[in-house]
């Protein structure tokens, strides 16, 4: 593209969607126009973004006329419907929803691991993936490069912001009601005290984890665990990847953690994975644990790079590693991942 | 025994001593005399104990003349220092803290599972596992019983009384700084907001979750993580498996939860899984996701049981199991398990 592209964002009022025209300020400025779309009961609301007022716009079809780019923050039926209609339009589609994840003429990208897939997208369609996924696979990516990934067993902790403005107010609401009590200790009485409001959780989530993310799927296994089983996968490249993950939901309000215990092709060293670690693109290594240096939610929230700690090799397996990731979900975990992407394609030799 | 013995509980007036005093008086009641043995400033203090009010005694050595059977529920150094004492006197000890379960002649024991290792006691000593060990290891003997264990990875998720009444007091004292605000959303707003003091843990824990657990060990493990591995593989009996654990303490105030990968030596399926742990006693399986059926800390507090839910077999392995188990880590993860291992010496025959 020789002219500054122009780009939409369609979802701007929602919580990746803030996130989103907060990193397009901050970022290198490749962009024509800015051109912000949410539904009709938000449009004529005015929302700041390289430091000016833009007017959001309402969803239509004319909306995407002369856009060049269009990033999709919205829910998975909303991106179905309208994703086609702007690429027919003219505009390629980078989409944060889960409705294209799996598509197989739709590629999965993550421009640190598989950029060259942006390339060909058949549909006019990127996808980005789901935020857990987003929290380990930078790390992973630059692992599998050098050693070569075996198998994958996973466990998350997912901040309540993963389930939008409506996982934070739970939270919130549920903390001012369990905090300067002496809840926590006796059967059911956080149950008691928080009430039958649950939000989008199926149980309460402060002063509690909940071993559940997403619906149901075949054999007792949650859609949440299911998606970051095949978009590691497809990111990585490997459609054969054994890959054992539990989802759980933790009292953050953001930032994905996940333990992640990785079984390579051949005997691995710890130094070596330090190298790859330390100087990989968007990775930090915060692993001394003797001087408390360890990543946690608290740290690393609002911050663009996959944060890695705890790196160990396993005790009875030199071909495996243990370590800890923390991933802003808000960020890498959906805004940042799909405007990276849509540097990519505006990136792209015409 | 023919009589009824006599029972000490040393260190009566601490978190775990509390919740013991409690379960002695809902369990059937075995015991002769019971005497309430703890520090010097604490001697005269009345507790209630099966109904009546019994008054503390110094910790000396003539505290144990008489006793059959005594509990320790103090830090390391006090049972290493006192536990000779009591056995010298006549005793037989069990010790809930870490200064005896890596002696080779010092059994550790958990009742549903290795029973039978309480009987050859040559130091006179009995311990029991540490709390993260405990949160999990019924149900997984239960399933080794049938299926074999050849390996084991695991994430757990720790409640905050893990670390005794200093653990409970600091994430109460953050929550009610954090609870009401708009914090977590922002590069270091929590650590800001609690301050300095994040009690016994080596980051903020509310709104937040800290990968680590105990004190460094070589190669960057966590001595609780390589207890839960040495633990596992005394109790089980398998002196060589595999065992891969991250221990990361979580904003809850009593349950330990983990989430278990374990791989046996043959296939195994789920159905024979689910009737092992429906009839495992010790053991509740709560296991119907569609239905919203799984544990949660929130359900499990204050309840004996170890309970298991999230039953599945991996997707890529036909051999290994996925499990979330949950157990109270005030009581099967200490003061419980330590009751059944006295009443399995006090029930010997003579």
């Amino acid at each position: 593209m020789t002219v500054r592209p122009t780009l939409a964002v369609v979802g701007a009022t929602g919580a990746v969607g803030t996130v989103l025209l907060r990193l397009l300020s901050q970022r290198a400025d490749i962009w024509g126009d800015i051109r912000l779309i949410a539904s009709p009961r938000s449009a004529g609301r005015k929302l700041a973004v390289r430091g000016e007022e833009v007017e959001v716009v309402a969803l239509s079809e004319a909306a995407f006329d002369g856009v060049d780019i269009a990033l999709f923050d919205v829910p998975d039926e909303v991106a179905a419907q309208w994703a086609p209609v702007a690429v027919a339009r003219g505009a390629v589609v980078v989409d944060n929803s889960g409705a294209f994840r799996r598509e197989p003429d739709v590629p999965l990208v993550v421009p640190e691991v598989n950029p060259y897939a942006a390339r060909r997208r058949p549909r006019g369609i990127v996808a980005s993936p789901n935020c857990t996924t987003l929290s380990m696979i930078v790390a992973l990516g630059a692992l599998h490069a050098e050693f070569g990934l075996r198998d994958l067993v996973a466990s998350s902790y997912q901040a309540v912001s993963g389930a939008g403005r409506a996982g934070v107010e739970t939270l919130r609401r549920q903390l001012s009601l369990v905090a300067g009590t002496e809840l926590g200790t006796g059967p059911g009485d956080v149950r008691r005290a928080v009430g039958d409001d649950t939000g989008p959780f199926p149980e309460p989530v402060a002063l509690n984890v909940v071993p559940w993310a997403g619906t149901p799927c075949d054999d007792g296994w949650s859609s949440e665990e299911m998606k970051v089983r095949e978009e590691t996968r497809r990111v990585l490249g490997l459609p054969r990847l054994p890959v054992a993950v539990t989802c759980v939901r933790v009292p953050v309000v953001t930032v994905h953690s996940v333990t992640v215990h990785a079984r390579f092709e051949n005997e691995v060293t710890v130094d070596r994975a330090r190298e790859i670690l330390a100087t990989a693109p968007g990775v930090v290594l915060c692993d001394d644990p003797a001087a408390g240096e360890f990543p946690t939610p608290a740290d690393v929230v609002g911050t663009d790079p996959t944060w890695v700690g705890r790196l160990r090799r396993a005790l009875d397996d030199p071909t495996a590693l243990e370590l800890f990731v923390c991933g802003d979900n808000l960020r890498k975990g959906s805004a940042l991942n799909t405007a990276q992407i849509a540097e990519l394609v505006a990136g792209e030799p015409v």
